[in-house]
């Protein structure tokens, strides 16, 4: 057997170069009644749709997990494509799982705004079109912190990517052509912003060190998922005063402030207690309504992570009725039944 | 608003005499569709059932988040007596969820075996046998490190909880008498056995303290999931030879070694990431398997935790056709749609 991995922080894994090819087999054996790998690193929904529709694949580095492949089924992704562990994945990887995934009526490939995925989906969509089959990408870009809003093809894709995918994955379900689902994806992304706060680092396995030093009792506003640099360090404040920040920077980002409806999620980074992570939900939530608005549709817990980094994200989708039935609409998957 | 709490490690909440409080009051805004709070510290099913059913009533301290108030809902619980963050709620906290889950065909109490919980529900159930109500109690005793088998009466409960819990749940659902329930739950306790290993501790919010110590490298097999002493420290193991380890202990302590049909759990204590749950969920089962049995009931993640607890344990229950079908029932509660 392996011998124990020995990095800064305590794993529980083998040979850090075999860890997300495990953790892929035994992600799909603990969910084989709803996925299974369809190459090495795509994991695909169980049962091909009984009409063809257009297909959806997402993706991205390994170490996010439940992400990506805690979203592929009914309702939501056909297929996952999973890079190592916070690296895209390859254009061969990703045209894998455009194959899974393509019944005839396009693809839609989608995921967060990173230079190494935008190069390789973008490959693997030129490789897929030279074999005749339509693909469109979706890039999201909610994350508030990463870039200015005069910038904001920069911004970088966090929590929102989840709630991109549910409504281009609704859509699909619906049987709606490609232009369509397309254009969901998106009105979801304008529609989408999160921003973050990060506490302590996460190990990429196999790297021997953290991702970032953080001094004790400082947080991190507005850092990435893989430690890049956010906008300001600052003394450890309340669960409030956190929620209160981070709202208020969406908010004043977001063309309606007041009187609409919203759905909220709460996204856990990894070693944040679940109790924190209610405690925020109700911190960011009050914010939002004090300030006019309504919370119609919620999310708290872990649903995209950086293995073991302390911290959360507060992501708001503002609703209109169509993106409202979309999010709202049924799904199973290993990680989001509805 | 509330200052930062400032201990020795970091968390996002306010006061820390608010947490619990606080989180129930964000827990119930996110899951309005399926649960309300009926007193304080009360979570119970939104809707009653249509039919007078036996009620089912968990609980304990908080900070295990998911547990024990998310697993409330059809098919599970009726209601969760919610203590302080790891200490056992009042008699008078059990008795309110024991009048909000009764329906008039008496009430099972399920709780892990610890010295607080047996006081304080058993206290609960003379109050509510005061009244007239049938109350029975099932106590979880799954931990196999934390008493050798001839003191089996001893040992706590810990994820096995989930397992224990679900079967009553399922079979109060069916409309089964109260003896049945009773009979069920100590079936489903007598063949689930559960072991962890803990990495790292977590710290109660306003204690300032770590829950205990525990060397760079080191790990401790069979540590409680409030910091109780484990069976042994040693150098930290690879994922493989801790999944060897801990199942090789749980089917030791078994009757039935070889040639079974058994659900398998691993659960996260806190800040372990999902990839390594999953390499040593795969580990776990291959270690079952070759031993001859069968997996035919998984889950992987974080079921019951210890705050930000670094570590992981792993469940095994052991099946015949009545515990099958009754783990296997439908259910939809905050955690657990199935």
């Amino acid at each position: 057997m392996a011998e124990a991995y020995h990095g800064v922080l305590k794993k529980i894994i083998n040979d850090p170069f075999d860890a997300v090819d495990e953790m892929l087999d035994g992600f799909v054996a603990v969910n084989a009644d709803l996925v299974r790998l369809t190459s090495p690193r795509v994991v695909a929904r169980l049962e091909a749709p009984r009409t063809p529709k257009v297909g959806v694949v997402v993706g991205g580095g390994s170490g996010h997990e439940p992400a990506f492949v805690g979203y592929v089924g009914v309702g939501f992704a056909d297929a996952a494509a999973c890079g190592n562990v916070f690296a895209s994945p390859s254009p061969d990887v990703v045209l894998d799982a455009i194959h899974a995934a393509d019944t005839g009526r396009g693809v839609v490939v989608s995921y967060g705004n990173y230079s190494g995925d935008v190069l390789n989906f973008g490959l693997a969509r030129q490789l897929a079109e030279a074999e005749g089959i339509d693909v469109r990408e979706v890039q999201v870009r909610d994350d508030v912190a990463s870039a200015p809003k005069t910038e904001i093809e920069k911004r970088r894709g966090v929590a929102g990517d989840i709630y991109v995918f549910k409504c281009i994955g609704a859509m699909a379900e619906r049987g709606a052509s490609l232009d369509e689902v397309e254009r969901v994806g998106r009105k979801a992304n304008s529609a989408t912003r999160s921003m973050g706060v990060a506490l302590s680092p996460c190990e990429v396995p196999g790297s021997g060190k953290p991702t970032f030093d953080l001094p004790a009792d400082m947080m991190e506003i507005g850092m990435g998922v893989h430690g890049e640099p956010g906008v300001r360090r600052g003394p450890l404040q309340s669960a409030d005063k956190i929620a209160a920040s981070l709202v208020d920077a969406i908010l004043a980002d977001m063309d309606g402030r007041s009187g609409h409806d919203f759905a909220l999620m709460v996204n856990g980074l990894g070693a944040t207690p679940h109790l924190d992570l209610y405690i925020l939900y109700r911190g960011a939530r009050r914010v939002l309504e004090a300030a006019g608005n309504r919370v119609v549709i919620s999310h708290c817990g872990e649903y995209i992570t950086s293995l073991e980094m302390t911290g959360a994200s507060i992501t708001v989708m503002d609703l209109d009725a169509e993106l409202h039935g979309l999010l709202d609409a049924p799904a199973h998957t290993p990680r989001y039944v509805r």
